[in-house]
């Protein structure tokens, strides 16, 4: 049952406080690190080929985002993919901007490719250009449905052999043997910068314990925004209240919440 | 008059979304990105040359803030500027620290030469040091009263043909046809890191809207500050409320607390 | 008297405004700048050579963070405490992640042998690991009680001829003459990202008026952060209380909770 699943995998990730190994861009490191000690995981941040072997040999998961992506750290990406390939460690990729430019497509593509045990977690415009369908993007904000990404999802789950969080009104978690829908979530949330990065890092907590559908991720973090901003008034508010109910989530909240179905 | 411009350009804000590339400082990138969702603007943070191009083809605005400035950055600031002239887009300049450092001061004066179409938002100490004249700054703080940059403001209006805002207890908004005082805002706010730069950037969703004065923003962004200081206990406090008073911003608000006159 | 150096530290503090360079990492330079700003500092972030040396010329102390340490970054580094003991200013060593790798490890050294006053500010784990003895950690959150790092930090007074002071459960705060044990705090703060690197930014603060054993930092900072804590109720909302408590602190606040004594 999906409903032990998601409890079972908060409990392990609140036990185990697995390390995440984050290379993430310059505008959501500081929610990101929140949002993981939220959880009860602890990230770390680090981008140097100096310490990225090291850092894979003893961490749980890495989470690749391309949000400021440039020349310097880029070849820091591919060598912490390997690491990570190398200690047999799953890869959560958040395609941040795919579609806007041709670097970002051309960028989670190769990384996405390289990846043996990968997660790709992005809005339905990034998965929708990512697997080089048209898609209406010219920033990092989605401009289309995430139901318009379905097939794009299916694509790339059987391109790169990976799971795919497709996140929007309806966030949708595919892979190889099924497709779910959930429900949760608030429509104040795309007005916080970085969510999606931060359900992004949450997804490499939940992969380090050993749920590497993506699905855990996205219901936990789905219902404490949900929650988080129906005490909010503003995206300032969210921001805020999104780590308080990430840390305070209990068991029976998420159940009574929980809005998924199989498609 | 003034207060519909202010007015009918929020409105435009929030039904056009505009794109904004922005190429800030890192101590803000949260800071900004969420101010210029608050207002119903799309951000985008990117600084690599390989992408900015593109990048600027479908851009609404750039704006440029020297705040970490270095010799690796440094170059695609100059790159992007010449991108935004290429596409008639207009640029917004925040000289974070002019004055303190020669790096800082040379900067700024490099890149206002550079822009076409140019608005400088700074406080006082660094227009005061952009104009060349004698600032007390020593660091990214003004020492400065804002009245005492006046004449600065307008040398720069003159050498680089554009318009300049000047950040403070009262802010001025200088251009080649009028100068304006604002008396909204609050006394709490230079007590909360990078306020001037996230209205910079709100400056550059206006601009990219037609509103390349620099008054709407500056009005709208105080409004929402003295806002939401005045719900605030500290700090802290503050920089969440100035999301949530970005957000929930009423027309009628605006023209109720707005505070201007023409100098 | 302890209880007058820690109130007679805050009032200078907030009535000199010290100018606190920092070179710290991308995770936290939005907390630590606006800590600096709420206890009454000027912060600027900068890490380029090109303007160190103006910086350090009329700045009141550096702090330099070494959490997301890179190959471009650390040259830097060195240069910025070169500058600090050429003008005879303290430097904040805040040592994030030694332990983990070696190149924490070893650039944490070589700093710390290279500056003249010298403070140390760091975890257990880290102070441990620093001193060479075998540390728990492999990320940058304290996997040993700060009281295990008490013969380490002993280790490196003497070897640095430097204060040390040690964030924990208990903070200790160790130099040549004493050791202190402070017992303020609240155990939600290592939920939120940053609040070691925001204690070693204040901790450049107070160091820049002259209290240079870094225990009056510690102590504001941890009766801050518990009066803080009682008001929230997970890591959001005491990363903004945190700031509007250091920005409101009251001397009779600071004497009724503070909770010191000498081990």
């Amino acid at each position: 049952m999906n409903k032990d699943l998601i409890i079972n995998a908060l409990q392990k990730v609140r036990e185990q406080k697995p390390l995440v190994v984050n290379i993430t861009n310059f505008v959501v490191m500081n929610n990101t690190a929140n949002a993981l000690l939220a959880v009860g995981a602890s990230p770390i941040m680090s981008h140097s080929k100096q310490e990225m072997a090291e850092m894979m040999s003893f961490a749980g998961a890495l989470v690749i985002n391309i949000g400021t992506l440039d020349s310097v750290w880029r070849p820091g990406m591919f060598f912490a993919v390997e690491q990570a390939n190398e200690n047999n460690k799953p890869v959560v990729l958040d395609p941040v901007g795919c579609g806007a430019t041709k670097l970002r497509t051309s960028t989670a593509r190769q990384l996405a490719e390289l990846a043996d045990n990968l997660i790709i977690r992005g809005n339905a415009s990034e998965i929708i250009a990512m697997a080089g369908e048209k898609s209406q993007n010219k920033g990092v904000d989605a401009l289309d449905s995430s139901e318009a990404a379905l097939s794009a999802a299916r694509s790339l789950v059987e391109a790169y052999n990976c799971c795919v969080v497709i996140s929007g009104e309806t966030d949708y978690v595919v892979n190889n043997e099924a497709t779910h829908a959930l429900s949760n979530g608030h429509d104040m949330m795309p007005f916080v910068t970085g969510m999606g990065c931060s359900l992004s890092a949450v997804t490499g907590a939940f992969a380090a314990i050993g749920e590497t559908t993506g699905l855990a991720a996205a219901a936990i973090f789905a219902i404490a925004g949900e929650i988080a901003a129906e005490q909010s008034k503003g995206p300032g508010s969210l921001q805020m209240n999104l780590l308080d109910a990430l840390y305070q989530l209990s068991d029976e909240e998420v159940l009574r919440r929980l809005n998924i179905k199989e498609c």
